[in-house]
């Protein structure tokens, strides 16, 4: 499974892909960062990120875009950015008919490090390693957008067979 | 000038195109709602409303694109999918090199109804008798993207004449 991670935001948006299945090593297949300048109007800044998530599409064909969950109730400040800028990432995959996976920062956090309050460090740290990179990838955007990857790849599994349980019980609530 | 107001939201997009000038008797060109089934995947409701905006724009081209700016502290359940619709909207102007004008509520209110604080019902009422319409648009989502294009109809004058006096004083402040 190929999947594209992104760490939404308007200043700096990360994106990294990761090739995996569970239980088996991951290789990263790419990492960067899409920016838009601050003082540039909203607008052109939402074209500037739809046109560097459509950049990474292109180059990697990932099967499934991993993004953010973005809580209102997380950093007041900077959340509209971050809801915007996963609009338009999720709108890129969504029109190529790729599906869309939301995960929260406490359970990519979870994923990769086993504790969903870790600090970015050790996010940082543990992508490192699970990818065997030299160093842990800069801005930290960028390494969290791995860790989202990550985690999709290593929870893909649960989530599908608890959505086809519950598909197979809403069959049976339908025929009983 | 007609502007195309959109009061965004992810199960209800309002849409409402004004033409008209400052000082001149203002036109309803089209009134209409975008709406997404809200137990549909996000990343589909976000293709469908940008299907939407896409329609509304070839339709009757408008000059300026004017949208509710939105705010985290405002009804923090409905915010994200708000943030969201309006980053399409947006991105659907700007990608047409049409300008993205934005407004809070407030303004709209005071621009149709002279209070900031006016309730839906004072703002529709405002609406229909701004537009010369024999009833209210339904829904309100209908009737706030009509007050949104006639606030930015009635303020873009005076927002323009702010930004050519602020771009003169940052000359002068070059050349000092």
């Amino acid at each position: 499974m190929r999947v594209l991670g992104v760490d939404p935001g308007l200043t700096r948006c990360g994106v990294g892909v990761v090739e995996g299945a569970a239980g088996r090593p991951l290789t990263m297949r790419g990492v960067g960062v899409v920016r838009t300048p601050a003082d540039a109007e909203l607008g052109s800044r939402l074209v500037a990120i739809e046109a560097g998530i459509e950049h990474w599409l292109d180059e990697h064909r990932p099967e499934v875009l991993a993004v953010e969950r973005v809580f209102s109730q997380h950093n007041v400040r900077t959340v509209m950015g971050t809801a915007q800028a996963s609009a338009v990432a999720m709108l890129c995959a969504s029109r190529r008919g790729i599906p869309v996976a939301l995960h929260t920062p406490s359970e990519v956090k979870a994923a990769v490090t086993g504790s969903g309050r870790a600090d970015k460090a050790q996010v940082g740290a543990m992508v490192t390693r699970l990818l065997r990179l030299d160093a842990p990838p800069k801005p930290a955007d960028a390494a969290d957008a791995l860790a989202l990857a990550i985690c999709h790849i290593w929870r893909a599994p649960a989530q599908n067979r608890l959505q086809q349980a519950q598909a197979l019980h809403a069959r049976k609530g339908r025929t009983a």
